[in-house]
């Protein structure tokens, strides 16, 4: 599994930042979180379009979801086929309707549009939470945790067990064989299960509680860091520095990674703040990619 | 007066061609041709977003319009005030107010939005005429031409005549003096009127006919020129190099500027099929910038 980040800038890009977007690539394909414009172009050489298959939108501010439909065309001119499912926070479906609606739009598949509120949605070997967090608009924070695996085969205690190599397959299809009037199950003969891996996005936010209760235990937090300075906030809603690290650190996640850096700061004055708060941080950069 | 190149791309953007988009710099304004996904990341450091004062679209094909809505939305970050005008093939105003609702859409001023059939604008220092070509959908080819200015002042035919410094205002403001019975007029102490500079700009489209018309004597030709190979043209509606450089040949302009360039070649095999035809040819880049 691996992220990518596309897009790390505040709502102005700057020469490094383009506006958001954030790619998981899991098993073969590539999920979205949010597509700042020039998204498209960002990933070029990186994330193959073709194996895009949902793009999950946090809120309707321009710089989240203005590269969607760049996105969608050149997907198009791939020649894509396969549908694509599109997530969205409540409203979605009508702003994508005039969005689809604002030029001459001829895409090659279908797009389905789910409007989310806070629930999970389960795909074969994940699934995406999707929740409140408190911005301007309505506006969803994810949480995308890989599907638990079973421990690997014990081969020396299954053998021991009566169980050889052509009867791993019945047994993983049946859950237990019965082996000279005794019933062996797959847990006698693998090891722990092997957790799932959890990624937390934030988009943008205030610091909030279900933001650190989402984030509990979480092996990458992706937060809001817009400002380094708190007087400059002013009225709009984003995390500082301080607050994303403090949020990491409640949540006891494993890794903390920061975004949508405004174009006041450099990296190096983010990271020199928020090592002052958390240890395990990381300012995200365009084209960083984490592999769990 | 200068035009910089901030998108030279065909439909799909590459490591260094974003989407179209050209900026003409004049008289401490910018008009911008065509708004191509990125736009706005472009203009960084070369076009004073502010300064934007009006914007042709060419057509609602995405490569040419998907940035305009971040740009707008980056004007009111930077607080913009002044109204901007768009003009606009037909079918515009109902495009641009789908656009507009396609999100959390709140500027910070006025936008006059106008569709253009074939017809002249003027404005104080120039002119923009629209005009069809050839393309799947409406399609509009701009040409931008300086008005003419007088010629400058010869002071010492001026003074000849009796007109001396005082009088060089009244005498412009007024058109003719009468000196001791004889009347003086503007003509009589200014050389040849400086004729203003004309540059077009193609958009998408086959070679037509009143494309080389209105190309005719032009300072600068701005001509679609994707393709190098006539066999590449599939079913799209775009010139190839030849074609471009024939036009600009039988319309003999100054000089040729080739954009809309496909991801398929480089700037080298471009710029070698097309001096095969015309001399004066430049392969535009994107931040190229010619001085008028």
């Amino acid at each position: 599994m691996k992220i990518i980040f596309l897009g790390t800038a505040a709502s102005l890009p700057t020469a490094e930042r383009a506006p958001p977007c954030i790619a998981i690539n899991f098993n073969g394909e590539y999920i979205l979180f949010d597509c700042g414009e020039g998204c498209q172009r960002q990933m070029r050489n990186r994330v193959s379009y073709i194996k895009i298959k949902k793009i999950f939108l946090s809120h309707f501010h321009g710089d989240h979801y203005l590269g969607l439909l760049g996105l969608l065309q050149t997907m198009t001119l791939h020649k894509r086929t396969e549908p694509i499912e599109i997530y969205t926070p409540p409203g979605g479906i009508a702003f994508l309707k005039n969005y689809f609606a604002s030029g001459y739009v001829g895409l090659s598949y279908d797009v389905k549009i789910k409007e989310l509120g806070e629930e999970t949605v389960e795909f074969q070997d994940y699934f995406v939470e999707s929740f409140h967090v408190e911005h301007k608009v309505p506006c969803l924070g994810f949480l995308f945790r890989q599907k638990d695996k079973r421990g690997k085969f014990d081969k020396l205690k299954a053998n021991t067990l009566g169980i050889f190599n052509r009867m791993f397959g019945e047994l993983e299809r049946l859950g237990s064989i019965l082996i000279g009037g005794r019933e062996v199950t797959l847990d006698d003969v693998t090891g722990e299960t092997r957790k799932g891996k959890k990624i937390v996005y934030s988009s943008d936010t205030l610091p909030t509680r279900k933001l650190v209760e989402k984030a509990s235990g979480a092996d990458i937090f992706i937060c809001d860091s817009t400002f380094v300075h708190e007087e400059d906030r002013n009225d709009t809603l984003h995390c500082t520095v301080a607050e994303a690290c403090s949020m990491a650190r409640e949540a006891n996640v494993k890794r903390l990674l920061l975004t949508h850096i405004s174009q006041r700061y450099s990296s190096d004055e983010v990271l020199v703040e928020a090592q002052k708060h958390f240890e395990n941080v990381s300012v995200a950069e365009d084209f960083m990619e984490i592999e769990l």
